[in-house]
């Protein structure tokens, strides 16, 4: 396969790098794309060292597939280029997620939605991913009616320098400070921010939004009552998620768990009285979606709640970005 | 009035020491007691150096009132023996504020209750205090159907050890180390610990079946549905939380800010475009509740959510306790 990255020096592309071995596209060629303040840089890759270059008209000319994760602005403009030189685009931003043509993928779970793309397919938002992926399964099993969720989410969302952001203030606690930085607009060490994203009319951020708008396109159910709550917490680069479903159909919390066991992307950490359970500083740099705190919901007369972690970076973006060129180039969905 | 604290030493029973001179309770006597271990420190009051004592059958002789903040297992042992001797007690434990004969109270929530008392009063647990501030409006004008509430605790609440064992791991940051304590079972700076409490048969943490059983005895309604995730968070001593509420008539949202408004216990911070909304690090040290992130929630035909924080430390405890020790005072709960 012959690949290309839009935003290879940012925390998603050099994510999506670092796991890139480990899936089994046979890469015969790989071109990295950056903004032209990072053009220029070599990023070492398979024993090789590649120039990162600045994306132009000929860039993707002769590639398969070009993934993005440089910003909806940097997609806007030339992900349609690519697709124009029927080069397949997998990308990350939020510029083609709600778009009726453009699939909006998580893999194992609406998988083949992906085959009938048009050139474009999107990468739902971190914390859609992983919450779809435990979704899945109640879904299937119960039916779902309602879902109300509230996010802990980590710096590594706002991107690199976000993360440099909150590791000064770490790194400067001792000296008594604990000053903005230039991404978060209050300090985050010790700290939580309750924004993130742009406010909507409705009262609702952008990311909150996204949770409710895209989990209704992945699970093709529109009117799929979703309420969120989205927030910042002073952890690195793993989202955490406390999700309350009411379903159709009475629980049974074994059945879901032992469905949830079943998944390859899953992993259940469930024993809370002996302190099992995820937790975003154990769960970074993995590449599943890990699920605790499994129990039936008080609320409603049917439903659930449980605890949902994984590695914003990963699981979140760059892992599940290459499951679908993994079921691209199989030629079918792998549930 | 004559007036002891029991766990004077503690984080609750300093600030609680800090605020009471600022409510006019005509203190005069106060004796300040604490474990032996304690026993014999001073404690600087009003210009006066305090001896801590330990608890004695004797101890509470001539007193009007005695503070409780020292653990349940003190206050089964020794509040028995001050109501018996005719000393009001204001217990911050969980011993007794599930007994039917025990009022249990949030000041300006329903005060009026803690006229019944017989001898003693139960203060409820900090996140059920602030999350009841909130909800009163709520109650009173749309009527509560169904709450479902998910927790960013700071580390305060686990006592002034946990405060410490928080401060160590940041301050040690640099030097490599995410170390646990002794208080936590995991580090807690930059992570999060999704088990507060030990666990109940139903899957659900003693703190999160707090926020279910004191709210239905708050309101008086022992069958409203509560559903709530309690999680730690890397947070010094301010709690904050994501509440959905599903009402029963259709919600205005500007006629509930006014009346949050009115409240003298109540700031509301909302104008979230203007990244201006309650944060755990500012609410620090501060005796109201804050809300922000007011809105209609899109789960429910009726709805509302919002985000809470209040300082665990003091409208959490030790502020809601002089608020109750001035309402009973004074002879009329001051709504």
């Amino acid at each position: 396969m012959r690949l290309g990255i839009v935003g290879a020096t940012g925390a998603v592309g050099q994510a999506f790098l670092e796991w890139l071995p480990r899936f089994e596209l046979d890469v015969q060629e790989l071109r990295l794309f950056a903004s032209p303040r990072s053009a220029g840089k070599t990023i070492p890759f398979s024993g090789q060292k590649l120039r990162v270059q600045p994306v132009g008209e000929e860039s993707f000319r002769g590639l398969d597939l070009v993934f993005f994760s440089a910003g909806s602005s940097v997609s806007e403009q030339w992900a349609p280029i690519a697709q124009r030189k029927g080069v397949l685009v997998i990308d990350n931003s939020r510029a083609f997620r709600l778009h009726p043509s453009v699939p909006l993928v998580v893999a194992g779970v609406n998988s083949s939605d992906l085959f009938a793309h048009h050139g474009i397919i999107a990468n739902p938002n971190c914390s859609t991913i992983q919450m779809c992926v435990a979704l899945k399964a109640v879904q299937d099993l119960f039916g779902m009616r309602r879902i109300i969720v509230s996010t802990y989410q980590a710096a590594s969302g706002a991107g690199a320098k976000a993360m440099d952001e909150l590791l000064n203030q770490a790194r400067s606690f001792n000296e008594g400070t604990n000053s903005s930085g230039n991404v978060f607009p209050h300090p985050l060490l010790m700290n939580l921010i309750p924004r993130i994203d742009a406010l909507r009319e409705n009262g609702y951020t952008g990311e909150e939004m996204k949770l409710v708008e895209e989990t209704r396109k992945i699970f093709h159910s529109p009117a799929l009552k979703i309420s969120a709550t989205a927030v910042r917490v002073p952890v690195l680069r793993a989202h955490s998620e406390s999700i309350t479903v009411e379903v159709q159909r009475s629980i049974d919390l074994e059945v879901l768990r032992k469905e949830w066991e079943k998944h390859p992307g899953i992993r259940v950490m469930d024993d809370p009285a002996k302190d099992v359970y995820p937790m975003p500083l154990y769960v970074a740099g993995e590449p599943h979606t890990f699920i605790g705190r499994l129990r039936k919901d008080l609320a409603f007369e049917n439903g659930v709640s449980f605890w949902v972690v994984a590695d914003q970076l990963l699981r979140g973006a760059a892992v599940n970005a290459l499951e679908i060129a993994k079921e691209w180039k199989e030629g079918g969905p792998q549930q």
